[in-house]
């Protein structure tokens, strides 16, 4: 990696000490049955128990500590998923306000979820544009900062520390599966990886119906996702002008599945590893089933990024 | 307890000591929004994710090592829940052979687990009836050694394990809420408190619809379930006449709990510890949130027992 400005190897060590109280060091799982069925030997880092449920509390923290002698009035930004979770958790633990806007058709349990944090929502029309509005609204009201979910350095950061954790325990990880929505956490992996675990090669995983990062490594240019739609509601962001050339550079492939085979993979998940995880958490596991010739015998380490699934609505 | 012939505190030691390379020391659970949300400090002890899906690999495995020179043909259980994938398991660990009598209707994912360990498979019409007669023609046929479910001191002494590693972890702890179904495994928990942390009290959590052991301390007197019928069906036997009196005995209390209360403790297991469980390890957060005003600020354990259920019918 070359390329000016990414977070260096200092920077991300930084982000793991200042983050470090406010966020689990999740364990790694395993499963002897899954490893037998599939003949590869796979380490499942657990964010579907971090903080939050998800590992965005990790770029949120370490967005807010960079930035605190600024944030006396708040953070605030827009999302449905685990950002807005991630975001109003990390400002309560520094005793700071956050401002969410929320589509009007949220889904309850989210909803409630960052309510609980005693963050501020405001409701908005479900489309882009109305998020971006009452969001530049409430900015200029209160003089909250805007904290982006994913295209931002502090947040990819603060995302690299899952995998220095995930290398640092799993010794001669071989390549390691990670999903790709916006991009931040396959960004912060990328360059994890080639600072603590150069012969860890990092794989991306992406619905085939939300597949912008695989048609833009395949055309040599970013080409965002049309209508994305796919059961793994969190990862139908495309990526933006700082996490894409990180992977462009730095991914070693993308696999991409399809929506039978990330319900496929959270079923293995649920039955073997026994975890609640949400679809985008699947993705991995149903990346690496199809790859699995090429992974034999091998140490790969896959990301249950989240577990924020509506139990209501599983897909089994 | 001065029951005689009871497991006492050296053989749960040596027991410990035998099964450890055989059995997973689970790893100890919290939530603070959990935590929260009733005002206890709780500590899950997660089962869910030992080997063979539940604690009951522990009892089996004990049992098996135990007895290891007179199980050269093998050894035989009936069962259609937990202990038929412990005990195949447990004897595919020491390369000895398993039979295993499953009634015709049991779900078709824990015959599969069943046969995935190898185990012979025996069916039979779905009556208790036909259940022991079939074994005891298998036993007859093979010279295979019946090992029991619960009512026996190898299998209580194995199931002791499970708390002696809480208590050993946690320290301090106020009480624990375990399930009852035969009684195998709060009779090792009373045990082990008594002998590793004599100020941890044990209270039982069962099911209203399955309610032998509640019954049974009341009138003083056992009582055996009438046609139980419960979600958990984990719970439905009734005590034995070994774990019986180590019960009444040393239990603090038993809580029965609803059906819709324990559905309502998975759903909150589910949600904020992210683990797949299977109902019955649901009863004791049921009884304990029943409970709670008893309870809070108390350190207080609870087994998550067992994350065999069936995806495809959880109540929510």
């Amino acid at each position: 990696m070359h390329l000016q400005e990414v977070p260096s190897k200092s920077e991300i060590i930084a982000a793991h000490q200042r983050i470090r109280n406010f966020v689990h060091f999740t364990p790694v799982l395993t499963s002897q049955k899954l490893n037998k069925l599939f003949g590869v030997k796979m380490f499942f880092k657990a964010e579907n128990l971090q903080k939050g449920g998800s590992f965005k509390i990790r770029g949120a923290t370490n967005a807010i500590l960079l930035n605190k002698e600024s944030l006396k009035n708040g953070v605030a930004t827009h999302s449905s998923g685990n950002h807005a979770q991630a975001l109003a958790l990390a400002a309560k633990n520094q005793g700071l306000t956050a401002h969410i806007v929320m589509p009007e058709n949220a889904p309850k349990v989210k909803v409630q979820a960052v309510e609980g944090y005693g963050a501020h929502i405001t409701f908005c029309q479900p489309t882009l544009e109305a998020r971006e509005t009452t969001l530049k609204n409430i900015v200029n009201k209160t003089g909250a900062m805007f904290i982006l979910p994913y295209n931002s350095y502090d947040i990819i950061a603060g995302q690299a520390t899952m995998m220095k954790e995930l290398v640092e325990e799993i010794d001669k990880l071989d390549a390691a599966f990670i999903p790709i929505g916006g991009g931040g956490l396959i960004s912060g992996s990328i360059l994890s990886a080639e600072y603590f675990s150069p012969n860890t090669t990092v794989i991306g995983a992406e619905p085939e119906q939300a597949d912008d990062a695989y048609q833009s490594l395949k055309a040599g240019s970013f080409i965002p996702s049309k209508n994305p739609d796919t059961i793994a509601d969190g990862l139908k962001t495309s990526l933006g002008d700082l996490t894409y050339p990180i992977i462009m550079k730095g991914v070693n492939d993308i696999i991409t599945v399809s929506e039978q085979e990330i319900v496929d993979a959270m079923k293995l998940i649920f039955t073997y590893l026994k975890q609640v995880i949400e679809p985008s958490a699947a993705v991995p596991l149903a990346a690496l089933i199809k790859e699995k010739a090429n992974f034999q015998k091998k140490k790969v380490g896959l990301v249950l990024c989240g577990g924020n699934v509506d139990l209501e609505k599983l897909p089994f």
